[in-house]
């Protein structure tokens, strides 16, 4: 090997690196004519997805539909580039399971709650952004969350999503065997994130670990569903053995999500705002408004993180 | 024991039995002052529960919020109940993560997509029939479903909800711990239902086992995610295993339904159209209008059943 050869080979990976393309882990596709995103309305067959999609390179995504549409408005506002009318279209306006919004760079995705709900969006977004020859996607979940242990209305960038044993990773079910599949979310991204946090300066924002759970009431040992066979000291032992093994909020979608963007090489990170504090309560009680003010952190925070990686700060 | 005793007892036992009431399983919350449903929007600090919804006596749940809305407006009509102004009014409009409509004797509910969706719904829908003291429900879920071996159109009444390995059983994690719990439904609904399919004789109708995932592509055997491990005769075997099951759909809802209704004593039904063939492909490609015939099809069914217990057929 040439005294160089080393070198030039990391900058050649560097560089194909840079330019990262969606890998979609299916051969299957290949041999597909058109593809139908049965749960966005939207298909090769009838829609340009290069033409539609081609320029996105950051992917925003969260349960509620309002949520999405208002955090496309904020965003669009953000980078001055409003639209004329003041709205913005739904892209899947032809089915009501999720909807979508663009604008410039930005895509904004709604993908329902819990693990199933987020998982059939991704493999529609994923394989959306590939037929789109999309690059250097950048994805975030910015979601609600129950925090343990911190002030609500605090925002948590997750370390890592951990299941309800506290352990960094998602059980798949393929074929009815259960797949290990790893957790992994982009370290330099949060760190980036944490950074904007202390920029923007208007809440407290920390870094930690994020449980994501298949069920609200009993999966996060709540005392408030219909069905409760434990007590409030179990439930007590049990968010702070969580607390104890870094977690500092509860969600629905991390650990699907960080699995699905880990195998499509996509870099993601999670931001949810935390809406109560579960060592003092169960119940969402707080006021419309403060809700709805706590909702928009998440928003800010990546709202500054994008306009950082597009030169506009 | 008077001679008489025993058979008055039962008599008794049927008359209770006839006013079944829902059960809560959760001794907590007998503690709590309000009740915030905070995924409906609605809480008995600020809702008139027994007012609003004192009366209902079928629920009906399904997927989309469009097509539960299709649904009360469907049912409204059967029942010579339509409103003047020919709309009907959201319920939950406060939120946007579920949709409620009622029209006399029935609720009609939304629930998303996946076993964590329906889970909230279900937990904050008994407890608004608890709080509102509800008694003789009956619970029905009118869904989507992929068939197996069953012609496209044909509607599913689910005999045993099953999990991936063909198991009529649902597991619940609590507190960190996986339980398991009986997906049993009520089999003299399920042979209502058969019947009604019989007297209006418009679609093929049987019933079958459903299998529910927690996944839509690798979950379900699918060759279109964005991630595929497995190959076409894999696939295909698995789902002819599951045919040798007695599994006659597949969808994403029914286990975790059965099994919180059971806890509740609340008697139950899935009934679901299947929109492709899984043994013949995976892509929903059939045209809008098709689809939208199908999914007609199980709310006729339910429309009848209803019609027939309120003595209007």
């Amino acid at each position: 090997m040439a005294p160089g050869a080393a070198s030039k080979k990391k900058t050649e990976d560097e560089q194909s690196s840079k330019d990262n393309l969606i890998h979609l882990s299916n051969p299957h596709l290949e041999k597909m004519k058109d593809d139908v995103l049965y749960h966005f309305a939207l298909g090769t067959g009838t829609h340009d997805f290069p033409a539609l999609f081609g320029d996105v390179k950051f992917v925003c995504v969260g349960g509620s539909p309002s949520r999405m549409k208002t955090f496309i408005t904020y965003i669009a506002k953000e980078l001055g580039l409003e639209s004329a009318s003041g709205d913005y279209p739904n892209i899947c306006a032809g089915t009501d399971r999720y909807a979508m919004y663009k604008v410039g760079p930005v895509l904004s995705v709604s993908h329902g709650m819990g693990i199933p709900s987020i998982a059939i969006m991704l493999h529609e977004l994923i394989k959306l952004l590939y037929h789109s020859k999309c690059s250097n996607i950048i994805i975030i979940r910015i979601g609600t969350s129950g925090g343990i242990g911190l002030e609500p209305g605090s925002v948590v960038i997750t370390r890592e999503a951990v299941d309800a044993t506290f352990k960094p990773q998602f059980e798949q079910v393929i074929l009815g065997k259960t797949v290990i599949r790893s957790t992994n979310l982009d370290d330099e991204i949060a760190e980036e994130l944490m950074q904007c946090s202390k920029e923007i300066n208007q809440f407290n924002t920390v870094i930690g670990n994020t449980m994501c759970t298949l069920d609200f009431y009993e999966g996060q040992a709540r005392l408030d569903g219909a069905i409760c066979s434990y007590t409030e000291e179990e439930k007590l032992q049990y968010l702070k053995a969580a607390y104890d093994a870094g977690v500092r909020n509860i969600e629905m979608e991390s650990s699907v999500f960080a699995a699905i963007c880990n195998l499509s090489s996509l870099r993601a990170a999670v931001v949810c705002v935390t809406l109560l504090n579960r060592l003092e309560g169960d119940q969402i009680s707080s006021s419309h408004d403060v809700l709805m003010e706590y909702q928009q952190r998440p928003q800010k925070l990546v709202g500054h993180f994008i306009k950082k990686h597009l030169g506009k700060v």
